[in-house]
């Protein structure tokens, strides 16, 4: 069994790992228009604006020299977008802003504010995100996470799986990689953060894309721990 | 009555506003030291270590080219050119790391923890100290403050008074700085504040530095509001 007892701290990747963010953006998308009298393929439009998150972070590391931009920004950028290629019509400057504010009101999956609250008790807990800090802290109250800190890339200007993060998090958190154990339902976050020294836990989430899940049923690496739900990563941390 | 129903979060000094770092401090060492065997004076040694923290700061900025460097390292750096004017003998590696962390362990007033519990229930609440931010998280677990994240001057790399700490707090909150209200116990943290658009609160700790104290025995300044500690400004902010 790996020796996790040097981990002081655990940083979370958060979309998709802590909060359910298809499910909650399309029920919340669903509700807010009907009483807006707006039609519109929600879950369309929410799987297309997941669909472009990565692109939209490479452009902005490919483009250093035009400064970091947040998450939020990004979001509101692609929405518009997709908008325009969904014809999606009678949306005005506020209806643009609550859809964007929609990814600050993700519901956490069932088991993730208890074993959150165990894990806790131990040891210091925070994101690490590409959420931005407002979008973060935001997320926690509306979903009730009890977070020690927020940690995010905003605060390396760098987006995951870029080094700059899981170093930077290790740093401001005053530990040693090793002391920092990186908790994700995604793969290759966790390989990014092993490679710079961070121990690691997997936890399926297989229904985060819904149908169009297509990877990270189930770990593909040598992670430290490999759970079920955030309380069995409790559980196995001695909480 | 000022205007305050814009504030969406509050942020705090940590050091005499929300903790008594001197009481904790003296009576940490005290302790500690009985079991070490190690005699000395205390009282002395933690107000001249305080008594330096301006300064030490001071050398940050007036030298950019070397970097910033976090106040736990600036703690250390204090503290051994206080021991030897003390003359203290018998302090090993672990020791100076142990008086060191002291600051890491503070105790809350007795309304900290009441009123932070009372406000976070409207209102984002978060450190803005100049306490790096493993020092923040470690105090608020020790202390059970309850914050919603932790603002650093880390985090900027600028110590307060200076700007770049109160706008930088603001645009990690993605809000105006109108929308964030400064509580301190110090009127020039206010003044700096309140200088750049934020809200104020000024709460008196008149036994902060014990005997010591010259200043701040009451608001001096124009400040949105002064109470009498944490829990009069939750009532007068609707919590």
């Amino acid at each position: 069994m790996p020796d996790v007892s040097t981990v002081k701290a655990l940083v979370f990747d958060v979309f998709g790992t802590v909060v359910d963010w298809r499910s909650s953006l399309i029920a919340d998308f669903t509700t807010w228009s009907a009483t807006r009298g707006i039609t519109a393929d929600w879950t369309g439009l929410v799987d297309g604006w997941r669909a472009v998150y990565a692109a939209s972070m490479d452009e902005v590391r490919k483009h250093p020299e035009r400064g970091y931009v947040i998450l939020d920004t990004l979001h509101r950028r692609s929405l518009e977008k997709l908008v325009a290629q969904h014809s999606i019509s009678g949306l005005n400057e506020a209806d643009l802003h609550y859809l964007t504010m929609g990814w600050h009101r993700l519901h956490p999956w069932p088991d993730s504010v208890s074993g959150l609250t165990r894990l806790k008790t131990k040891y210091i807990i925070g994101p690490l995100s590409n959420g931005n800090v407002a979008l973060l802290t935001d997320m926690a109250k509306f979903a009730g996470l009890p977070w020690d800190l927020v940690l995010s890339a905003e605060l390396f200007e760098h987006y995951k799986p870029d080094p700059e993060t899981y170093l930077g998090a290790a740093r401001l958190l005053g530990l040693p990689p090793e002391q920092v154990m990186m908790v994700a339902a995604h793969n290759h976050d966790l390989k990014a953060a092993q490679k710079l020294g961070l121990k690691t836990a997997f936890v399926a989430r297989p229904t985060e894309y819904g149908p169009l899940q297509k990877y990270d049923f189930e770990a593909k690496g040598d992670w430290d721990i490999v759970a079920k739900d955030f309380n069995e990563i409790a559980g196995r941390m001695g909480c």
